[in-house]
């Protein structure tokens, strides 16, 4: 018998709705009471191949307060550089290959967490993501997705953080139901660097996947995110019910907001070619979340997956207003990240 | 109602002399008995923006002994570079504000440890010790100086290594006295770079708290410590009794010492401007704390922060000599801090 | 009376042939029984001078499963560079000595672990092992061997996955036995830059040890390996029956071998002056391990330490094929590594 394939936990767009509620109602849980035996004696590998402060801390304090170890690698600096391509000659930079070091660290720990970021110089290859999906194949042990071109743990931390918001996670409370309905932009904002789109195409999957009607708010259509994620939010209206539109117009797309999320990202077209986007991008400084803003919604809240730029993508006034739930979102993540650890390794027992 | 300060541990002067003492009798019996519960299930951030060796270790390994876990970060190399001042346009390096930064640690961890030596540009900037006092500001959380501009954790593990050696830590001895009077040297020693005026800070600090008769040897008044330091020790001389002189004669500063204290720091008049400080820097290496000069003492003992360099700072002779007690006081590291951190969190509990 | 002088794990060599199999032998009750409680309380420090991934993982990852703690430190990067040599006046880089760093670190933890790769400059220095024998003659708790100029956990861990193999891991079976008398390839490989020899020196020794018939396969006569680990294989093979040659021909040393161990490392005439050993190396390519290589074996298996490249080491056929044993080998450092932090820390006990 042919033993059922690796849970992986690579998009959110993979589980059932009710795999994603079991996961958020867990988070909560786990919220309320820290402390669990879950990873009793069990580990995970934490392999960033990119900077990292609230990935690194949460998943590592939460493997702990479940009873088990994080092991922190970083490729390229601590570790071996390695080739993530089937079938090259490796006599480049790169010292082993993806499938040995999958495997053995499958024989070593009980899950593999990932960050890779894109390199930023063709999408057509970053959009393959490649490092996630090389972990993926050759481990014989779950993956979880630690941002690569999607962020997954930053949409379970962010929808749980709005349905705490909106009384979803109060006992009594539908948390499914809570976040329908309610008018979410997702708005793009100005950074002096070309950023990863990773946040932007996961706010659009969670938010369309909890039925909201959702405004992608961006400059110009050059920053509409990648076809891949537009249909996956277009799949999900359809099926969650809510919207989805895109609007290049700040007034309209603010009014009577419920939700505001902000993220700076690098326009897709101009993919490696950034020279050519940075005088585009620098008109568009004035789409800061300011108060003046958060004036037009219906007293809505404003968050980002954080490190966030200071009075570049949202003014001191914004991040220190009540209405910021951004830092509750950020220790949601110990939490939501747990239920996922959690899950991965019950799942094998 | 107003929610009680929180308690940090920024520097020894902000403890009452009862506050230090029973700091010093629990850390002794950390060092009798190493393991304890509590930290159990607790953590601690630890944030070095500074290389180490025995702070890491030590925080890390205590940590552990008492059943909690310490996170390692280093931001600008694991994690993201950070921005310390309000109000800015972070248009620069820095990618998130200290206020998010210690806002979301604070919801992770139970403590915060901050290691942030100055820059060496302007004085008058690092005195002000931003990057603590930035953590201590934001954090909701208590915070702990792993040396920024001074060096708490060592003044304790270097004013118990003297009470081990002068008897104080013996069942029946009063620690509180038993350095009293004891006649203290904290000389400066060359170095090749201009150094830290932390620990010198320190060292001026805990030895004047404990009413010994210190002096200051230095090679000339440019090499006199900030008026900070000066004034809280000429406090603790005032509250303590024990004395305060500033020496630039080596022979009658070593004459009949009980204590000699080593340490290499750069001239603050020079501050940023080293080039012109280096020639005079050059001129005093005859500071070497070496065998003829410890024969002037009074049998006295040798100690140093470490890292030191051997036959710059003290000879080989000195160092391998039972009378340096500088391994003892590395040690003690260990445990002063297994206190530290343990009261902090019994305060909150 | 004198204190029993430290037990070390510096090389197998050092180990008596009964000690060598029970450390064997408890390795496979660990691979049947992860966890324990043998480090319960206890700490090892873990000192990388270089990158690694297996070796950091597996001894992190087996202190934890044994109660322990692993602290990891990177001297030069994240700690204070070092100085290895008696008597220099440090004016140079290094900030400390080896002296005060392996007193302090024995005061802090149980075990200290050692990787230091050559220097790669003069082999004369490089292969007196400074730093290891530095830290096994500073510090008062046992020094692992992590990689210098010999591996021996990578040998244990070979050793066992070949008795593995074989069948000597079986109940009833006698692994002392079951390898004697195989026939055991060491073949050169090429690799792009010129490697350590640590390796292949302890291929050497323990396949010897092991009393199997060994070839070395080298290109020319500038590869065979020092004379220390020559001499240490014919000693072995004196005690322990087999044989050893060296050969330069590739059909007959794969001929009927039972065994296949590749590795790639620079010669040593040429050591420091790689540019002249280049175009040697460049015409040794056809060195690589293929499937018509093996298809000369007596349906051998195959083995490699890792990290290595696929396609100029070894093809992807061979490292994908079921005689591989590459990533069992991979495991097997997590358990033999449990065996001799146990045993060493018992032997203190």
């Amino acid at each position: 018998m042919q033993p059922a394939p690796i849970q992986h936990f690579l998009n959110t767009q993979d589980l059932s709705r009710a795999g994603l509620d079991a996961l958020l109602a867990e988070a909560a849980r786990y919220k309320r009471h820290r402390a669990g035996d879950a990873l009793k004696g069990k580990s995970i590998a934490l392999l960033f191949f990119n900077a990292s402060l609230r990935t690194r801390a949460s998943f590592e304090l939460g493997a702990f307060q479940l009873g088990g170890h994080a092991v922190v690698l970083q490729p390229g600096k601590d570790a071996w550089p390695i080739e993530f391509e089937l079938g090259t000659v490796m006599d480049g930079e790169a010292e082993e290959h993806i499938a040995e070091v999958a495997r053995v660290l499958s024989r070593y720990v009980d899950l593999i967490g990932v960050r890779a970021f894109p390199k930023f110089v063709d999408w057509s290859q970053d959009r393959e993501d490649r490092v996630l999906r090389g972990f993926a194949r050759h481990a014989t042990v779950p993956v979880i997705n630690m941002e690569t071109i999607t962020h997954p743990c930053q949409e379970l931390a962010h929808a749980m953080a709005l349905q705490e918001h909106f009384g979803g996670s109060e006992p009594g409370s539908d948390p499914e139901r809570v976040l329908r309905g309610k008018k979410y932009v997702l708005t793009w904002t100005y950074h002096p660097k070309p950023l990863n789109t990773a946040v932007a195409n996961s706010a659009l999957t969670i938010a369309t996947r909890m039925g909201m009607d959702v405004t992608l708010l961006c400059p110009t259509p050059d920053y509409v995110l990648d076809e891949r994620y537009m249909g996956w939010a277009a799949q999900n209206v359809a099926e969650n019910g809510g919207s989805l539109r895109v609007s290049h117009d700040i007034e309209s797309a603010y009014a009577g907001a419920d939700v505001v999320y902000a993220k700076s990202w690098g326009a897709l077209p101009y993919f490696g070619n950034w020279e050519a986007e940075k005088p585009i991008r620098d008109r568009y400084r004035h789409f800061i979340v300011d108060e003046a803003k958060m004036a037009l919604t219906n007293d809505g809240v404003f968050s980002h997956c954080l490190p966030l730029r200071r009075n570049v993508k949202a003014t001191d006034a914004v991040m220190d207003s009540p209405r910021c739930i951004a830092i509750d979102e950020a220790e949601n993540r110990l939490h939501v990240q747990k239920a996922v650890m959690a899950r991965l390794v019950a799942q094998r027992a």
